[in-house]
């Protein structure tokens, strides 16, 4: 622990940081951050009896799970693991942290919101940015061509957080890819069926899914006369019209970016698009688009898309839509985002701030997303091999608080333990025979506690399993004990189910070792019986 | 991205700094520590091209988990958590980092071993180095005095690692605690039955668990004559007679931390001890050992325990001894250890070198440890309430590297997929049709794949089968078709099963939508009806 001193001196310079910074009128959040960190500090030196006081909380944007919340969760994990079993995917696990240069270069202007680990000696390491990127680095690195894989873990954006609407700088991605050579769009439309099979199962209500094509968007920006090495910037315009309104984001081509007005127009007429076989055939139309050879054969893998869509009945869902630019740079064909369109979701921070239209806020509601990056795997390999690769990745904060706020509303309890039977005692002094009778459930596979008291009261016994959902109860008196007997009370109906010999007393006497004496078949398997019914 | 003159600063600076590192004949480790570095740096500065190249690795003391190695950990993760849910447990979650100050001064010398994050601006955050502080955090946030709760998480030490023998610097650990004021002895004896148990479902051959209690250690240097500040120092020295003899125990003792010859032998006498509750009462008779009041509580205790300990029937793998002494900070009471004893287990690098008997060695096979820690939710809250606690990790990457040896020995077949069936077809242009029948399996709940070509040879379908262990395959073929049939095919007898209606001609023939036409309960039907045979 760092004395007193050293830390009086790091609250001294903080303290000067701060007053710096509002003198320069620094950002409040920057502000706020140092501050922040000043307490931090304070706290640290402890009140005047030296004592070491802790700030009682998890970092910035992270929370922790309750049973409750862990409940839900493992619930929403099931769902979605078993489709990614339906579809055979295997599953891998990486490092929570990177050697920093593997994330170098993949994530453009995100960049800055890595988490980067202290120099301790050694390497310089970056907790991830997702999933993706560690899974092109693990294909390189072992040579693997093919492979269809999940993989469900956490991932770390120093992000803006927005936590009672499910964003945070700690989250898990649930990501399902389809690596190596195969024929056109048959593993894209698998990765568009997954997102339909989970979410229509985990019934959030209505949903969209929105898909579009990186080749399509930059020959149409092409063919509306951007300038080539303005592609990136204004294709990170047109991805904000899920929050803003086209007058804005054309303003900030324009304005911001320097773009024609004419150009923007042109733009602004291609995004409003939307569709979804007709009108990738209308656009293979389409005079200008045409001219353009990476929007030809974008739009006519949307074709062949949409066909395989309709073999796996999920067209209902599926909107291509121009304005769809999703921000990594990774991407190389096509991409799509899922969005929940049902009205009730709490809108975001930022969308009342931007004035978006109720069609358009609906965008925030984001769930899933993903697409075709063909060139990543190859930034890994030595010679630059390309393993081509398709998937999409679903985002389960914002899933957990719909979950969450649905248990709430509803009326049944979530149950946090699985427990199916209490040993409780009626008298004092039967310590010993719970003891005995939880272990013989125990070996039997049947789940069962006690409470860790020597004489607890047969009240608060039953309080325990009426508030925790334990349904039955068996319980254990001097009576019963003498008659050979256990009595099973089902919680609920407070009825008591019958009476079952507690120990055999012909094999009692026919055996002599203490661990033979207290197995007793009959018990055990009269509760199973009656767990099996209750 | 840095650019090129920066990194090239870096290189001189870090150059520089090996050099010196040689010069001054510091550590092996700490200069390999810095040439990765170096080489990292000059990896990054790329060829003579300029091309940024990678170093293809994951962080030292980290790896990757390929499929196989996931679907054994899924298994081992599936028999512990089973176990935690028969004996009542909740789960939470905790973020991944914690506020650096939540971690100070709970890990004594290991302290120096925990990860910290740069400092980004905001707060100051650390990885956490182990379940329990957080836990305790956790408790003290929420006012939670009592819960019986598991956790698998993955924690983060700055250790040596020794990846072979299962020591990462990135590792999981399974733990299970009971919190709250109970009467003694009762959970601390459940967390052995959980260990017993574990241990015993995993098969991992003869285990032992040593039990201690921190009170007996204390009481036992108090009446050797240890003075009261050397405590702690003597207790790490002890804790190191599971990879050390007692000769160099002592010579450590007595030469490096300045402790008397007689005191050292005193303490030699008792720690070769071992045994039951019988050396816990003999223990009580002791003539010095009954002066010390920390050390009869401790000694009672242990005897309640093993009473506890034979009703739960798990008396005969565990061992009272008096050397067994675990270096955290935090444990207040009863201590544990469970170590497997089989021979067989590959030695950690260590121990050659320490020439430790084969007896000492077995101790290195520790896969579990635990014990009370009734201060450290106090050490949380702003009023000092203290929260009991007991608990016990379970320590998984040695379990697994054993399970992947057996499975690796073993003949049987680890399957990374649980695919079911296999959509196939014998002839070209049955893209279609397959792209139908899968989506029909898959709403069935069966799990299916198709591969992802349009025509592939029924040949590369049958080995895809082998490889991964599907069993059955659905072969689609035209004069199948035409017949209105599918052929079913076992891929391990190469038996083709039977034939059935792929197609209901008569529903055919009364619907229309296209949705419906492919619907075909009945080859769903047929397909479970074998899924369930096979």
């Amino acid at each position: 622990m760092e004395d007193r001193a050293q830390i009086q001196e790091h609250i001294k310079t903080q303290g000067e940081l701060v007053r710096r910074l509002k003198s320069e009128k620094a950002s409040k959040e920057q502000i706020d951050e140092e501050v922040a960190k000043l307490l931090q500090l304070k706290a640290q030196l402890g009140g005047e009896d030296g004592k070491h006081q802790f700030v009682l909380k998890t970092p910035k944007g992270t929370r922790d799970y309750n049973p409750k919340q862990m409940a839900i969760r493992e619930k929403v994990f099931n769902t979605i693991i078993s489709c990614f079993k339906r579809h055979g995917a295997e599953t891998i696990d990486t490092p929570v942290f990177e050697l920093k240069e593997t994330l170098t270069g993949k994530y453009g202007e995100d960049s800055k919101l890595i988490y980067d680990l202290k120099d301790q000696g050694g390497e310089l390491l970056s907790l991830r940015y997702d999933l993706t990127v560690p899974f092109a680095r693990y294909l390189a690195m072992n040579k693997i061509t093919n492979i269809k894989r999940y993989h469900i873990a956490k991932v770390y954006r120093r992000d803006n957080p927005a936590m009672t609407r499910g964003r945070y700088r700690e989250f898990y991605q649930c990501d399902f890819d389809i690596a190596g050579q195969y024929d056109a769009m048959i593993p894209d439309a698998e990765c568009l069926k997954i997102v339909h099979e989970i979410l229509s199962e985990l019934q959030l209500g209505e949903f969209c899914i929105k898909v579009n094509d990186r080749r399509i968007l930059d020959g149409m920006f092409a063919v509306c006369g951007v300038p080539d090495e303005k592609f990136r910037t204004i294709c990170s315009t047109v991805d904000k019209l899920d929050k803003m309104s086209w007058e804005d984001v054309k303003k900030e081509m324009v304005n911001e970016k320097g773009l024609s007005e004419e150009a923007a127009d042109q733009i602004g007429e291609y995004v409003s698009m939307r569709g979804g076989m007709d009108l990738a055939e209308r656009l293979l139309q389409d005079q200008k688009m045409c001219q353009n050879k990476q929007a030809c054969a974008g739009l006519s893998d949307i074709k062949l898309l949409f066909s395989y869509l309709q073999l796996f009945q999920v067209t209902d869902k599926v909107v291509f839509d121009l304005s769809l630019a999703r921000g990594l740079d990774y991407y190389t064909g096509v991409i799509y985002e899922a969005v929940l369109t049902q009205a009730g979701l709490p809108p975001l921070a930022n969308d009342s701030q931007n004035g978006a239209s109720s069609e358009e806020s609906a965008g925030v509601g984001s769930v899933a997303g993903g697409g075709r990056y063909d060139g990543l795997v190859g930034m890994f390999d030595p010679k630059g091999r390309k393993v081509p690769c398709v998937g999409v990745s679903i985002g389960i904060e914002r899933i957990f608080s719909i979950m969450e706020q649905k248990a709430e509303a509803s009326a049944e309890k979530v149950r946090t333990t699985e427990v199916q039977v209490m040993v409780a005692s009626a008298q004092k002094n039967l310590l010993e025979e719970r003891l005995r009778l939880v272990t013989e459930l125990w070996s039997a596979g049947i789940k069962a506690e006690v409470m860790y008291k020597k004489n607890p009261k047969l009240l608060s016994q039953l309080q325990h399993c009426e508030e925790g959902g334990v349904p039955l109860v068996a319980i254990l008196g001097e009576q019963e004990l003498k008659d050979g007997v256990v009595k099973l009370r089902v919680v609920s109906t407070r009825e008591e189910v019958r009476h079952t010999p507690l120990h055999n007393t012909r094999t009692c006497e026919s055996s002599s070792g203490a661990l033979h004496r207290h197995s007793c078949p009959e018990t055990t398997r009269f509760l199973k019986d009656n767990i099996s019914k209750s």
